[in-house]
């Protein structure tokens, strides 16, 4: 079984971005904000996003469940204020729960927070334990940055953060770390803020006891890890140097996906981390959606780069595309038991 | 020869951080602060620096020339404010001229630039000049966040910095690209904003037209490229779709240097980008001063890993260790040849 567990609903309907911005036109003035019921997306309307979308490139390229979450550049919680982000992340969240309905064999939840700058992402629990709970999705996507580029609330390990990490843990489900948009023009979004999003929060967990305090907590780190891996031996050494303990431990809690778009990448990342902390993802589809024109193939086809590394046994390959995500999601591996879905075998 | 493009005087004596110091703590009051003859480092004190740090290690290691620059952490370019920083760059890049009065043979002069944030880079000139025609300095370093990791000058392709480009391209000097410390709590230095600006700079180099109005400007990119090469398929995909172009020409004027501290990080690097655009360097001594418990050998004996690298040719060898830096840094090769080092033939 092929799990992706990093796919966005990147193609939603024009009229989602029409409500976001009518949103944010009244964003002082809660009363003419639009109401989440004034979003009108039909069934159709979401059919045909995905079947053309990434239903059609799941198929094509064999994968068969995606974990699926809202847009991640729209999350944008630097814009607006708190109010509307809890409105906007409920609306999102609402619409993925409508994809997974229609799709339930091949599309399962994971959920946006509504994090806004300088607030506490305490505010974050009820939609967390909504989406989980009530909607079924099985993680969330947390960002280290909700100013969008500018960096400015506390780093993930601050107890500033610990109301939420509470409740991932009650809930037994991670986050993938992923930043949204960046309003910094020194950063482009998808080229090097969210590249620096996963480095940055890797080194903030490197140096902190956050693992102390939540032994079971779990982070996926995406895009192939940001820097970290190419830079492992550096990684290594910091934390020998100043945390005064070995990297190694620190993979009870951190993983990283496959979103690295070039088979020497994926390659490394396979020989460089151990295979039990590589979950397959493709991001897909996301930020680069054309082709390779040295090789025809689509640059986040990643499952063929992992094919492609005849190095991997087929236990590491089934633990790389199914079973670290079962075990990284245990809510995933119980919606799939639920389906009739057992885990392959060698996956595990 | 073996040519170091990226080493700091990080084992500066101490009286250059209490001068520093003093300075900052007379920061609006210029009168009161320290005068640059105020600081007392005889020749023995380089020396005792010197011999038991960088040429120490620089001899263990088989190597033959650094290029050497002030500490890259202490340019705290968000540090005091524009004069402050004017003087601490002339006071620093005194030291390094020291330096090499002492060691002709074994280090060669990079400067620290007086950036102060919010200030154009225009300020800049005088002191790289300075450093380039007077002292006999070969490049320099710039940063493109003088805020120390909130990011808020432009972005280094904005024309805001093009009148030190334009010195540069006069002088045809290359500059490496290089953060400071960070004041940002969410960023670790080393571990995280430096490889977040390398990162950074390469995507806006990407998306800019800097090199059609510089066709001869260059510029080093440190620590492997930050996560560039690792990503080398994400910023080919992004260059075709968002700059309508290849990646490859923006090679003529990008550089990477090999402090990536672990063997398959540097075989990768190497496999990856074409060989002319790799110049070895170490960062030594720099971020990481330890040994590889696994190997016993210090993390960032980075020369080690080039020569472990079995695919790489002897001509390859020699572009990476002498000949690329020759080329991109033509003040080196003229220093080099006046001193009657001719060019390795396989290096060219």
């Amino acid at each position: 079984m092929i799990i992706d567990c990093h796919g966005h609903f990147t193609t939603a309907p024009k009229t989602l971005h029409a409500w976001r911005k009518q949103q944010l036109e009244h964003v002082n003035d809660p009363r003419n904000q639009p109401k989440p019921s004034d979003l009108r997306i039909s069934d159709d309307d979401i059919r045909d996003a995905i079947d053309q979308g990434q239903l059609k490139l799941q198929k094509e390229r064999g994968g068969d469940v995606t974990l699926f979450s809202p847009i991640a550049g729209q999350m944008a919680h630097h814009l607006g204020n708190e109010q509307t982000s809890q409105v906007w992340a409920r609306v999102c969240n609402d619409l993925i729960h409508r994809v997974i309905g229609l799709y339930p064999d091949n599309f399962v939840g994971v959920c946006q927070l509504p994090q806004s700058p300088g607030v506490a992402p305490a505010n974050c629990v009820a939609e967390l334990r909504r989406c989980i709970e009530e909607l079924g999705f099985v993680g969330c996507n947390l960002s280290p940055d909700p100013s969008g580029g500018y960096w400015q609330d506390p780093p993930m390990t601050d107890r500033f953060w610990y109301p939420i990490y509470e409740e991932m843990v009650r809930l037994d489900v991670p986050a993938m770390v992923h930043v949204s948009s960046s309003c910094n023009p020194c950063f482009h979004g998808t080229g090097a803020h969210y590249i620096n999003g996963d480095t940055t929060a890797f080194m903030q967990f490197l140096l902190s006891d956050l693992f102390t305090d939540f032994p079971t907590l779990r982070f996926v780190i995406p895009h192939g890890g940001g820097a970290v891996p190419y830079h492992w031996g550096r990684y290594r050494g910091l934390s020998l140097e100043q945390a005064k303990r070995p990297l190694e431990p620190l993979l009870r809690n951190v993983f990283f996906d496959t979103c690295v778009y070039h088979e020497p990448g994926i390659r490394f990342l396979t020989q460089v981390v151990p295979v039990d902390n590589i979950l397959f993802g493709s991001e897909m589809i996301g930020a680069v959606r054309g082709r390779d024109p040295n090789t025809g193939e689509y640059f986040d086809d990643t499952k063929r780069y992992v094919d492609a590394c005849a190095h991997l046994t087929v236990d590491e390959r089934a633990k790389i595309f199914e079973g670290n995500a079962r075990r990284v999601y245990p809510r995933l591996d119980q919606h799939l038991k639920n389906r009739g879905v057992a885990a392959a075998a060698a996956s595990i």
